[in-house]
């Protein structure tokens, strides 16, 4: 029998020893024979402290070669706390931005470090495609029809079934189709706040979930977000203690940008003292079905006893942007949800919903999600590469275990949207960190990195032409040419 | 030369003649070259005139057979203003109704007058999938990919391209592509409003509007709507003069549910008066391609000058209702609406874009057009003529020179939603009149029934049943039994 506390005590036995450095990025860790031997367990409890490591992102397996440290894990660097701040006269400028950070992309040539998605060479484009047409078909002129505010049955069907794959048991009765995850979002928000309401987000956050919060005219309040671990329930205990707070929005699963995953334990901690002052949770799970780790790790959804816990996702990030097929599984606000999905957008575009339900039921999504996580967990660690390669020293990062984005602190004396400029006058574009606040000098040096094209000599000569750009702006920042590697 | 003047003295000397009874309605009126001898005037100001009898919903034109007194003109019953309301508490009762009708229209076998666009076998849905198969070829895998919150450029290019056939001339930069017309007036509406403004519409109102209205929090001054000649300028001048009003919205096009038809006239004053007090003014013009007269009336903005019109509009009653593709050209509100759009609802599904851009490019939709039109203009007549054989007297209507519904009075003492329950139960749905108010009392002897369907004995049958239904329904409240036909 494995005990719930013998492997968490090892897992923690053991990350410690990574944190002290006895065990470096890279290296190879004993058996798990071995280990149960020195720690006097058993094999299955080893086998899921291992499992428990993988999800806090400290440690990663590799086929018929055991585990090892993960390749750039590092001890958490704390942010500090940003506090409550109104938004409203940051609107523009966030707004800005992001319309800036867009239309960078657009330009012909551009090496797009900057989308927040996988490019559309990973995704299954063509044989979506033949699935659509085949549910057209089969649909016939009746079929199209918009009649149903929750979204088409089939849909709705292929997501409940899929549902205990991921720890939550949802019926298709308490599935609402959306136009991607955005609109997702936005239905729970207008569902559970009034204007002026306070929320409870990460730091750093997705810049549209920012800019939905302002045009809301909702107050924030934003909690650091640790780049391995996510935002800490005791952070979120003492804020809703101080004031009332109408929401929480996490991201549990590799949160955007940073890539953090949230340890289980945590998760269920959120959910269990929201539950207390029943404080509805918002959970972004976008990025969830794109773990690098051996087991899909739950959304805070998994543990909502009580229906409080209000689940968005989309295949926006799994199987292609331009479909817009999200969901939101709002729990105990599944009429309130309607009632204003009903008024703000009504029916969801049918034929994507058709195209998508016969996609997911031909049986391809699996196997390419497998494909799929193993091309970005694999670009992941290339960017890493060459981040370290070409990067000055004082730049840092997390390696997520999941999603699709490298997450990096440049030295502080770097200027990411300066950075940004300069790229884009290479024909590289970037997103720079001061999008992922409201506070425009929360994340003054980080930039966000999209891993999420097919790799290639391109890629890795921008991400060579940005860490020259890094350590041209540092040596004129400081007046002296510095090294353009750290190691 | 036609000038101005002429034709309207004598479009309005027609008018009146007609309201006076001179002319009864069905009856031929005199030959244009007759007219023009006995008032003095040329032919094309006569022609001019019945075209503007037309706009008005007056007269018709029959091929090669003159102009006939529409089949049952009236002169306009004027609905007592209701004043202003704030709508909070009415919010759950009009959810309710609403999806008690959407769930009785979803009921297997029922014979459908209760829907509010024309239904699938009208729309060129095998066209349009074929259309939207070789878009789709020809995108290939980047062309899904959603990268302009704007909308795809071919299809704004389309409808730029369109607008001058409306009196309207947009360029594609001007147009956002939204999910139906449901999201168009959404945007607009937290473009230029906050919660607890208040903002001036028409009654009765379509219910999605009372419903979007009700989730923004926006309190509404209802404006009665002329059946015939839809909301009066001057109405809307006391309105704004009263108090603060943060925008107006109208359809000038064939309102929903009445169908009625504001003239030009008035259209152009509406826009100036609320240009001079700088109020914006929300169109919803998702009718406006199905007129049954010879020319396509001009939307308001087509007389904005100020960029203080947002024209929404849909394919959505044209092509198909599950495709939701809609648009709006906001004005000078454009990147607040933008903004809006990014943060509240993302992109736009690419797929039923390209689909619609190239259903568009093929020229199949102006063909496509006249049939329509040509079906809702015979199922008007012949919903109206069974109005007039099966229900008592006292029922009244105004039937619509566009648009797909015929709004039909009944006698007061009737109960429009006690109709709707007895009408369910013989497999016949219906839209009372309680839908298209906040007042629950305002229309409590009204329905809407939807004349967008293949004309069959099944529609004849289930008016006859309505009829008789009405009729049992008086003789049990007036304790009488009562004729059940008019004539």
């Amino acid at each position: 029998m494995v005990t719930a506390r013998a492997y968490l005590v090892i897992a923690d036995r053991l990350q410690s020893l990574i944190e002290s450095s006895a065990f470096k990025p890279g290296d190879r860790l004993p058996s798990i024979r071995d280990l149960g031997r020195t720690h006097g367990v058993s094999v299955p409890t080893v086998q899921r402290a291992m499992e428990e490591l993988e999800s806090r992102g400290i440690v990663e397996a590799r086929p018929r070669a055991g585990f090892y440290v993960c390749w750039r894990y590092r001890a958490p660097t704390k942010l500090a706390a940003l506090g409550g701040a109104s938004l409203l006269s940051g609107s523009t400028a966030l707004g800005r931005l992001v319309q800036h950070a867009m239309v960078t992309l657009e330009r012909p040539g551009v090496c797009a470090l900057g989308p927040s998605g996988p490019s559309d060479e990973l995704f299954p484009t063509l044989k979506l495609c033949r699935a659509t047409s085949a549910a057209v078909r089969r649909a016939g002129i009746h079929g199209l029809h918009a009649f149903d505010v929750a979204g088409a049955t089939r849909l709705r069907e292929e997501i409940a079934r899929r549902s205990p794959g991921s720890g939550c048991c949802l019926r298709p009765q308490e599935v609402v189709i959306t136009a991607g995850c955005t609109e997702a979002l936005s239905l729970c928000l207008r569902a559970v706040t009034a204007p002026g309401d306070t929320v409870v987000i990460e730091t750093p956050a997705f810049y549209g979930l920012l800019l939905l919060l302002q045009t809301l005219n909702l107050n924030v309040i934003e909690l650091p977000s640790d780049p391995c671990t996510g935002v800490d329930p005791d952070h979120v205990a003492s804020a809703i203690a101080q004031r009332p707070v109408a929401a929480v929005i996490v991201s549990g699963n590799f949160s955007h940008p940073t890539g953090a995953l949230m340890p289980d334990r945590a998760k269920q901690r959120l959910v269990d003292l929201l539950a207390q002052q029943q404080i509805p949770l918002i959970e972004d799970d976008i990025f969830g079905d794109l773990y690098f780790g051996s087991r899909r790790p739950p959304p805070c959804k998994a543990y909502d006893r009580n229906g409080l816990v209000l689940l968005c996702d989309s295949f926006s990030k799994s199987i292609g942007s331009g479909y817009r097929v999200g969901w939101v599984a709002p729990g105990r606000f599944l009429e309130r949800v309607l009632e204003i999905k009903l008024a703000q957008t009504g029916f969801t575009a049918t034929l994507p919903q058709l195209g998508v339900a016969e996609f997911l039921s031909r049986g391809g999504y699996e196997r390419h999600l497998r494909g799929l996580r193993k091309t970005l967990s694999e670009n992941v660690r290339r960017t890493a590469l060459a981040v370290d390669r070409f990067f000055p020293a004082g730049t840092r990062y997390v390696r997520p275990s999941g999603g699709n984005f490298l997450w990096v602190e440049l030295p502080p004396v770097c200027d990411a949207l300066a950075l940004q400029e300069a790229a884009a006058e290479q024909g590289i574009s970037i997103a720079p960190g001061p999008m992922f606040s409201n506070h425009a000098t929360g994340f003054a040096h980080y930039v966000r990195l999209n891993c999420g094209r097919l790799w290639s000599v391109q890629i890795e000569r921008a991400l060579a032409q940005l860490g020259r750009l890094v350590v041209d702006q540092i040596s004129e920042r400081i007046g002296t040419p510095v090294s353009d590697a750290r190691n």
